[in-house]
């Protein structure tokens, strides 16, 4: 995973001060790093392969989770910000920080039965990826397991996902 | 292409009355359809070659951008909106409608000599293809092509890229 560090980029202050974001343009420029991020983002399911669809949030998200789509050879759904998705949509708000965001997905993102691979970044404090979850599952899909390039550990995201299978490649 | 066609939805009045938006969630959702439209996306160029990276506008263009980058084992560069990305960006102003927009990229996203796919899914009025092939330009890059899956032909954007290689899958 030393390899994988290598190219993300640590970027002081941004989006605000005393926050380091973890930029991970470098890795998605080197196409060998990528392809190991993909693979190691797909391992743990190789074996076991119970999900039949892979989710990504917007934006980010949408360059691991149509490579992890991909190489699975699995449907991608696209998780959107407000007002991105011209169909029918389900909708589920968040809290922030400061304000609140919301996720949409089309109603007809999944069928009933579908198990869902969630992919993103980044988790962090969890909210987006807490929101995801509902918004599958208000879909009437069901999680059954969320994969991340990058965890903060001091901000706790996970305890948010608890009872969901997550995986991480970098913990910072 | 009539294979194609049929995973892409027509949605009336989106975003305003009057527009039929072009839906490419279908498209994404069936495998087997992504994949023949990524091949047809490379198709016209893998006998030259002659670019080394692949540049995609946010957000469905990161979808399309990506896999076409993974595919021929190139870097994948994000063009960004506005505010996005964390390190120092060039940027581009272009008009709409009504108001403005701006595309974003990292300093430091292309080699001098880099030569450069630009890929989104739709060619519209061509506003944020031409910012995007100026951006390009401005980072010290060359755009060698610009390959879309839709193009909106009523709209004449193809007359805003004059001077570029354009290739479009499906015309309407």
């Amino acid at each position: 995973m030393e390899r994988l560090k290598d190219k993300i980029r640590d970027i002081p202050d941004f989006p605000k001060p005393g926050v380091i974001f973890k930029d991970i343009t470098p890795l998605v420029k080197d196409p060998a790093t990528l392809r190991l991020t993909v693979n190691q983002l797909i391992h743990p399911f190789l074996g076991k392969r119970t999900f039949n669809a892979v989710a990504g949030m917007e934006a980010r998200g949408f360059i691991f989770g149509s490579l992890v789509a991909w190489e699975l050879g699995l449907p991608f759904i696209p998780l959107r910000k407000p007002g991105k998705l011209p169909y029918d949509v389900q909708s589920v708000s968040y809290d922030l920080e400061y304000g609140s965001a919301a996720l949409e997905a089309h109603i007809d993102s999944f069928n009933t039965r579908d198990k869902v691979l969630l992919i993103d970044d980044l988790l962090a404090t969890g909210g987006t990826a807490k929101a995801s979850c509902e918004l599958v599952e208000k879909l009437g899909a069901t999680v059954e397991a969320c994969a991340f390039v990058i965890e903060l550990d001091f901000l706790k995201g996970r305890d948010k996902l608890e009872g969901y299978e997550i995986h991480t490649l970098l913990h910072y």
